[in-house]
């Protein structure tokens, strides 16, 4: 009856990346209602996100955004047949127990809700579901990894249906990864050094100027290895070793298709659809463009079955940046 | 059946300049619709951009402008015998894509619509359709001929109504011009690393501390070298090497005049005609008056033929200047 625990462990890691990994090349629609759910399903979404209000209503409503009712969660998995994910805030593992406790089949560790911890994230190792984070770059990516994340979306801006951070964080990483396969070993160095700096923010909150030994995910030195074993793969593979989705301010089929051509493999869709004029026909649309971003031709019919999309934010003039949350 | 891949890429090029000299001398109108594409082309357009608000509607509602809807831009398409040009987003190769599929004769990547990508434009020698791209200085203008721009228009300040702006890019250029053809040495040296620093602005955004090799428009030793190739070119004509238009805030038979006499080869009139108290004597006005821009009695009497011009705004009273938008 000898159990191999870390082969579990590892199991259970390529089966949470196995998840993430079926729904490539697809879409993943933001929904509040059961009615929403099925008009996503019928649109041919991969995964609907279960939540109480579409990001461009949570910045709009302004206060603390959390976990939604188990009982809209409920309703959303009933009716559907497609994977269901759900937001917990930030570092809040009691909300992604109660989400994995309700069987929702992916956790998105959201900026779109308040943080709850200012220093750290969930440790998503420890759970058996899957998790879905956020990243504005290379280095906030490979800690989400470390700490457990299958997959990682680009963060964008949410509820803006404005597409220019969502690149912004798609063109940081590859270029980051660009140079991390060509840079030389002291630069290296830097970066891992960089990276891992990130795990240890409570040391500038300290007034007694302490230095911090370990984690909620391990030691100082095991964040250190595992950073440096994540950046390895990162190197041999020319790209993050989980799949990775665009997610913020995509409101119209060109900008689903500019995403996947910049090397996304997959699409978040927020607001984009059910703040349209015509949600059915827009995730139609916005579906039909992800599946061939390579034909202009198929683009453009995308872009003609399109009544108006969403209306859109300047970035300048947001109060609550939700990318620069948790990094 | 030996093809000189070369020789096409320059014969492609050749073409796509071409088009744009065939504007020569001419007004392009703002348009959005097809009875307004009409009033453009009998009045002497030599093209029409197609969009669905004029910047000046544009920069009253605020928020995200994106790409006009396919249906617009065909209907106006299928009713005007002269060449129609569209807008897409500063670094949307898919919405060039779309716009390029429904068959625009140019595509204009425009600041006047908010910035997909906050770091490239598109990479426009990918394309077979002819670019106009936007400039308020020189080193932006090679930047955007390196990247396949066929022709270039000032800036200006965009459904304004106020010709400032436009002047300050038209005189900027061309004193930058006269300075690079008696410049020494180590000033032109100076030069070409300022241009091509304005490609790599993703370096002080990664926390990294990355060096980027690569831009999607060449090795960064390709882009000097490239901007190099322009800069000699323009040194030896002592001008753009390609057709230059002024554009924004053009509202009057003389402001188009104005810009003529500053050495611009053509004019964008974009809310100046349609947001005028009649727009069909506004848009031959005009057309007159760059005609016969050397000839005071001639401005004189276009002038005359004015009703009201549209109203215009004090640049110092703006929320957003489009003019600083990705450069």
């Amino acid at each position: 009856m000898a159990i191999d625990m870390t082969e579990m462990r590892h199991g259970t890691e390529l089966l949470k990346r196995g998840f993430a990994k079926m729904q490539e090349g697809g879409v993943i629609m933001d929904v509040v209602t059961p009615e929403q759910a099925q008009i996503a399903e019928d649109a041919g979404a991969t995964s609907v996100m279960a939540l109480e209000r579409v990001p461009s209503d949570i910045r709009a409503d302004g206060g603390v955004a959390r976990m939604s009712h188990p009982d809209l969660i409920r309703g959303i998995i009933e009716t559907t047949s497609i994977p269901v994910m759900a937001k917990a805030r930030i570092g809040h593992s009691e909300e992604a127990r109660v989400l994995e406790a309700l069987g929702v089949d992916m956790v998105d560790e959201s900026e779109v809700l308040t943080p709850a911890d200012p220093f750290y994230h969930i440790p998503k190792n420890d759970f058996t579901i899957p998790f879905v984070c956020g990243c504005t770059n290379l280095g906030e990516a490979v800690r989400r990894i470390f700490e457990g994340a299958a997959m990682m979306r680009t963060k964008g801006e949410a509820g803006t249906g404005n597409v220019v951070c969502a690149m912004q964080h798609a063109r940081l990483v590859a270029q980051e990864i660009d140079w991390l396969q060509r840079c030389d070993e002291e630069d290296y160095s830097f970066a891992v050094e960089q990276i891992v700096e990130g795990f240890l923010k409570m040391e500038y909150e300290s007034e007694l100027a302490i230095e911090l030994a370990s984690t909620p995910f391990g030691t100082v030195d095991e964040c250190i290895a595992g950073v440096e074993e994540i950046l390895e793969d990162v190197k041999r593979m020319g790209r993050l070793p989980v799949v990775t989705f665009s997610a913020g301010g995509i409101a119209t089929p060109a900008d689903a298709a500019l995403l996947m051509q910049t090397g996304m493999d997959g699409i978040f869709v927020g607001s984009g659809i059910f703040k349209s004029e015509d949600p059915v026909t827009t995730a139609q649309a916005i579906v039909h463009a992800t599946h061939h971003f390579n034909d202009p031709e198929k683009i453009a019919e995308a872009s003609t079955m399109m009544a108006n999309p969403m209306p859109g934010l300047e970035i300048e003039s947001l109060d609550v940046r939700m990318d620069q949350r948790g990094n």
